[in-house]
């Protein structure tokens, strides 16, 4: 937090402000969290492309889904290890996650795989790191927060930590084969809920999908504004 | 022992009174065992909303089964990590915990996972470490208490300690896939029980529940003698 | 040997006595096996109950069954971990030890379990010590000493002794699903023939049980004598 | 980048030139790729013909297939741990990669495997890397970038992280039996499929290949210019 | 070797003599192998009787199996870990085992536990630890030796060693499921049938059986002379 | 190489030579292979047969078989911890192995187990180096050079490195049971293969069997030519 405050005071400083605006912590938390803009990254048109129609699948779908946070920007602008990114913001502090809203996340972390997959007939490496965290997040629904009906309020995996030198925590499979098979089965379940989902948004609505992906190809980043502007 | 008497005396301290009270020594147990309040955590109304009817939910159950403790408080206040808490305080020392506790216990543990089902039809992340703490309960009834009549009265899985740098402990699967595949039926069977008392007495009691909970919201806190006027 | 030698000498300079007298040192063997007397940890009255079922049944079952060692004390105050406990003690060292002798003990280690059950039909934490003896009994009566027929005298599991900074002794499984599911099985069948053992005998002379409990109850200790007037 | 283009200004300065040229570059390329010559590996006749066709094969499916780079150099110079080695450049940089472009690599990536096969009706050690490495991109379009219709847009396997005084970063298997089988099943239809992909085109183009591979024995090297003027 | 030499010289020096005799290597023989004698170690008559059955077991088995060494001495005087003790010493250096050899060296392994099997109708503790050097010997002529015509001349197991402060060596499972029930499978008829050849060499010959074992009750240890003597 | 180079001239050095002659490199060769001569090893009679018929079991096929080294010499003088040695040297140097090549060695390596067995029906414990270097190599086959046409060209097995104080490699299995199997199998087949082909060349040839076994017990070594003057 101190961290989030120091870095817009620095942006602030840099533009000669004498106060710290909303605009500059907005500036702070994309750099904190996605890392430092990195236009030396060269993308060659096709890439460049690819990556528009993929931050606009996820910013389309995540406004279209009920349970999901507003679309604060999306950008083709590289950023740390990111191609491109959509920043959705909550518009009040979060404690408790409900199912709901885990299920319309997913099809959001899908959004981007599955816009490539129905403009270009083909995927890419690009979707790699949405599709881990998507799988992370159906695999804690089931094992950690007990949102399977099959499974039940059950939680599945002891941690472990070794401490040697440097620090090691992992899951320790204290389950038998038959609930290894039920909870892959559950996690493909919520996975295929989530690309059903992302697909119907994405074919529904593939005009405005074209014409937020071509914007971003010509402006790079839509701020909020921009962007719902478009959708309605 | 001394750490709790220790901090019941600067409690006592604090507020100029020359004797310790059974007060202080009940506010120190909440400070040791759930951690200091934490009235800077902000939740929305929804959240405050979701954390009452789950308090409640434990603390309805506890009150209506046979084999628990009484009720000492129960509150939205937020403290450590959790959002809000239900403590129960036996009424004498307990060296031995039988079958029939523990039933009502894993009832209890799931009270606010199930009350969250009943009123919101969803559920949240805020019944995670229920979970947890219900689900290595009901696998230690099974592999240490002998308390499964399938398995019987054999324990199962052996402890390593291994010492480095740091320390561990794991446990070792000393039994076949047979046994795992019973170990987690059974483990099923003794939640899906507890689920279903707890499904029982917030279904029938319903009214009381909502009673509960909006006096949580309004008053935050509830003492042990306003509880039990709530409830009868 | 020397340090219970050691500790029969400290008790016999204590009460000024001149030699070290037999009583010394079967006292030195009660602290030194189990550590010392707890008189500090408060049992509730159904505690003590639970607890004085719980000995009489070991104690019962101990003095009825063949191959068992003579019942020398038994007793409901708590030393070290343990809440109670039955002291045998053999009539000559014993450096071998049968298959006969060991389903006796079976039975016996159960018998505080079955104890509990018949008389409260419900069974506690207490028994959780007396279980993972007996299974792990069981388990070296099957893999280290050929005592199960169907197995035949071969021995499971590869002992490794891993040394780093502390020390590990951990047991390799270096046989097939099927044998760990035979072995399960053979562990199976010797716990429920002690657990039969041990109830024949706790039905059959249940008035003997209540007896042995109530002298418990208001004695707390019964030595070898008081124990057996009791039991013929 | 710093590393290359040091070595390409070692390699201009040893030439007396007073500029750094793209063909100072290219070699420097190799160097750090591949390791450095090793003219004195002396090869038997037989090796030497064997690692021509191995060679030849993968240059020719490379320059076969679409979504491929251009071929920059072809050479049966042994380099590093290499016997041959067969340069492709991409004509821009690459920051996504798709299916397409990775089946085809898996085609060329077989491409000497299937030569030797072709010619000799044998295959030698010398593919064991080709194999490697074409096993793990397979596995990793299925278990990381969701390339696998059947498998679906989710990752398996969680990377852990020990750190003690060396590193290391295994791989645990965080998925069922069944997962496990359907994971194999899958790399081995993706390997299949590239297998096929890479004998269709040695088969259609048996000719080629002998000229490719007699011009390599006879030349050792041959430059982009000589190996398409061969192929066209 | 030295070792051995060095520990006879000093018996033949206690008892003044000039020269090592072949009775003073023989004796360091013993105490190097199995330790030194504990006299102190006190039996009661019923263990006394089941060593002597146990020893004359292994020895009269030992006798009369071909491919097996000459029996140097039989005694139920306790050494080091071991109860009693049957030397055999083989007339020539070995630097070969074949099949035959240890098929008749798990006979007399297995002639302790099936002698107290056959007078007493029960098996002790005392057998452990020729149980687990049998069992591990089948193991090694199964994985290692390549004697299992069902598994042919394939080794099994690879050897890990892993060097911390300490040191050890691990088996690493490099086999199927399947593999691994048969190696069970074999290792279970390789141990039948030394059970099945020595149950008929000690059923056949029950009374020389019981002479060997009351001459060694009597004179605790039996030199080869007397043994012979007995069974001729 | 300097190694091998500096042995030779030692070698040489003590015969008084003023060169290093190819003697004193083959010598060398032996000796930095196989360990040193140990003559001190005293082999019985019997074991003398074993070992002769061995080796010249691994010579007989090494010189019956396509895509195999010549046989430079075979010795029945104990050497490092080998009984006798067969030594064959590629005639240039080698960089690819075929499978063809592998196919034979299996054979080869084999040789000495077939041998004992074919004169002596019988095995030793003198095969279980060869056993281990041909079930190795089997694997290696199937899993690293996509060697087998059931399981394709794939790679099975993940290399892992740790570095703690010391060094370890071990392979993770990254595949299901099912390819487990289909390795085991595979690996099964090959050392069958291998076995066959060597027993058709030793029940063939058995009166050449016999003639080398002899001429090696009476002069324990054959030179290159001694031994191809016995095999025509």
């Amino acid at each position: 937090m101190a961290n989030l405050i120091n870095e817009a005071a620095i942006l602030a400083a840099r533009n000669n402000q004498k106060e710290i605006t909303q605009d500059n912590l907005f500036e702070a938390i994309e750099k904190v969290l996605l890392g430092p803009e990195r236009r030396s990254h060269i993308f060659s048109k096709k890439e460049k492309e690819i990556t528009a129609y993929h931050e606009a699948g996820h910013a389309l779908v995540a406004c279209s889904l009920p349970y999901t946070d507003p679309v604060h920007k999306v950008s083709i602008v590289s950023r740390g290890r990111a191609g491109g990114y959509t920043l959705k913001l909550p518009t009040e502090d979060k404690h408790l996650r409900s199912r709901s809203e885990f299920e319309s996340e997913l099809a959001v972390l899908l959004g981007g795989f599955v816009a490539e997959k129905i403009i270009f007939k083909d995927t890419t490496t690009g979707a790699s790191n949405d599709l881990k965290v998507a799988s992370d997040l159906a695999r804690r629904m089931i094992t950690q927060y007990g949102m399977s009906d099959i499974l039940g309020p059950i939680t599945f995996g002891e941690k472990e930590e070794m401490v040697f030198l440097g620090k090691e925590i992992s899951t320790n499979k204290n389950y038998s084969e038959t609930v290894a098979f039920q909870i892959d089965e559950e996690i493909k379940k919520l996975i295929t809920k989530g690309l059903n989902s992302s697909k119907k948004v994405l074919t529904q609505k593939t005009d405005i999908l074209h014409k937020i992906a071509k914007e971003l190809i010509s402006k790079e980043t839509l701020e909020q504004k921009e962007f719902y502007a478009l959708v309605r």
